[in-house]
């Protein structure tokens, strides 16, 4: 079913409300409404939000959506789409080590999307930042011919150091918080026709570890990622950043995620579980696993990158060196999505 | 000429290159290279960027552009977007009386774009910061049918409070810094065939008077907004917020921006001038103009709302009270833009 045409389910008796038909200014009134006003002076209906930042900086990223390529609503709702937009994004700061705080939401849509959708989006965006203590602050709206959600997501460290993607050492463990590969493979069935079951729900709606990010960085994690891209691409990035070479045990991810192919262990990325590296001898966090192990880059051997060991692994997927692209994972100019 | 097809000045000999020839981490690293790189650990290249917050807490918001509707590149060169879209939001950090501190960009476009367009936004975006001691701090690209651009801003207060709409009272002055309406005319001349002149650079690159907020935080202003939806509707917003009338001179508005139809000086937003109120007796800051008066809204009488008085004011421009929707602003759901 096409988003934009035709009435939604318990709304077949009135004609359908269009965001042309009431306005930018009561769109901005009605989805505010919905997200709830935080306490003055921050939040909507002003030039800018005021988001306290106890530590003295802020954590700040920004994250675009575009319908037909990161979510399509034939196969997900409204609802669901904005839960999952509010979760890459806050997901990004957790990562940092971070806290979440705020949530600033643009809206590009053509005039004639069903108001249920700007109120699905709405009321999504709301309860995923509700589950982390943030809030909506402020955003936009525009009229565009496509949907497009821009999501700036803000959070505070708390007082600890940022959770960077340089600081891996050799002897430290390869540690995941929450899952990978989840979402690839119910992309995988929803591309087959399926409609539900658990995988299908992880696609639609991605559950982050939120509170592993600050909790790694009180346990002195050295570096620490939002899987976006998969693990193989990811941890490739903390490899050339930190200038090792990073061990990942294949049969200890299947450990932790059990019942999902190893191709989509090692490069689906959208369940946004996040990944680093900690310190031999420290206890992981609660729902943080061991699953591999930094090694030091070998003199005249291959450069930093990713090394994939265990049973059943295909050659393609054993790792190699990190080069400037993203080995098995995902380029939004290359490929088409869903 | 369309913005993806056939070559730009200067690069007539070789193939055109497009951003799908590089490919997105080809494309951010290309980006990032020309933004330049900030301090670590903030900036580009990891989940999020850490930005110094020292008043404890951070200004922050977001806006959208997109092609054909904010900006046509048959008008605007991507530089001058760039600039533009970075003055947008720069400008809404500065109306809080906030000093700009950072910006984020997403950057949405078909893989069909020319490279130059990427490389011109950038420079642009890179410049206008610059212009106020602020960085592109990170950032997101993804592939999407239409170029749209989704920046958001950060500041800090320096210790002031923030500027709202709220706080203006009756016998303080109405002010403006900077202008209005010469971007409004610079549009109609562009929409006339004129590809010249002073008031058509106003169109494409604003320039805010960035300085002006923070300047009005210092001497007690009481309010103060970004004149994004032209003076009537903006001022609209801090009548109805502060519950009074606000009377305009266009006699004095004149005297500030000479050489404009009284029509775009009341209705054109694009300058992004600011506007706001300051108790009697305080001297305005350099580069603020007294345009009015605030007067007690009376008993009996219409509500708060804009009143505008002087010679040669057509009657649909000589205010009213503020309604739920914008008087002679823009609404972007119910009109077409250039």
């Amino acid at each position: 079913m096409p988003q934009n045409n035709g009435p939604t389910e318990g709304n077949r008796q009135s004609a359908p409300v269009r965001v042309s038909d009431v306005g930018e200014f009561g769109l901005i009134a009605r989805v505010a409404a919905r997200l709830g006003s935080p306490e003055p002076p921050a939040g909507p209906g002003d030039d800018a939000a005021v988001v306290p930042t106890p530590s003295g900086c802020v954590i700040v990223t920004t994250d675009l959506l575009v319908e037909g390529r990161h979510f399509r609503f034939d196969w997900s709702s409204p609802y669901d789409v904005g839960r999952k937009a509010a979760a890459q994004s806050l997901a990004d700061v957790a990562a940092m080590g971070a806290v979440p705080t705020a949530l600033l939401v643009g809206l590009a849509c053509p005039p004639s999307t069903l108001i249920e959708v700007a109120d699905g989006l709405a009321d999504g965006l709301r309860d995923e930042c509700a589950g982390v203590g943030a809030a909506v602050v402020g955003g936009d709206t525009v009229s565009a011919s496509e949907v497009c959600l821009a999501v700036t997501a803000l959070g505070d460290l708390r007082g600890a150091a940022p959770l960077t993607r340089s600081g891996a050492r050799p002897g430290e463990s390869v540690v995941l918080a929450g899952t990978v590969g989840r979402a690839a493979a119910g992309l995988q069935l929803l591309l087959a026709g399926v409609r539900d079951g658990p995988l299908v729900a992880a696609h639609r709606r991605p559950t982050p570890p939120y509170a592993a990010g600050p909790a790694l960085a009180r346990a002195g994690a050295t570096s620490l990622l939002d899987v976006s891209d998969g693990l193989l691409a990811d941890l490739g990035h903390v490899a050339a950043a930190s200038g090792v070479v990073l061990e990942v045990d294949a049969d200890a991810l299947r450990a932790v995620v059990p019942g999902v192919d190893v191709r989509h262990l090692l490069t689906g990325g959208e369940d946004h579980g996040l990944a680093g590296t900690l310190p031999a001898g420290v206890d992981p966090p609660p729902g943080v696993a061991v699953i591999g192990r930094v090694l030091a880059v070998v003199q005249g051997a291959d450069g930093p990158g990713v090394r994939v060991v265990g049973e059943g692994v295909p050659p393609d997927l054993r790792g190699g060196p990190t080069k400037g692209a993203s080995p098995g994972g995902w380029d939004h100019f290359r490929a088409s999505a869903g």
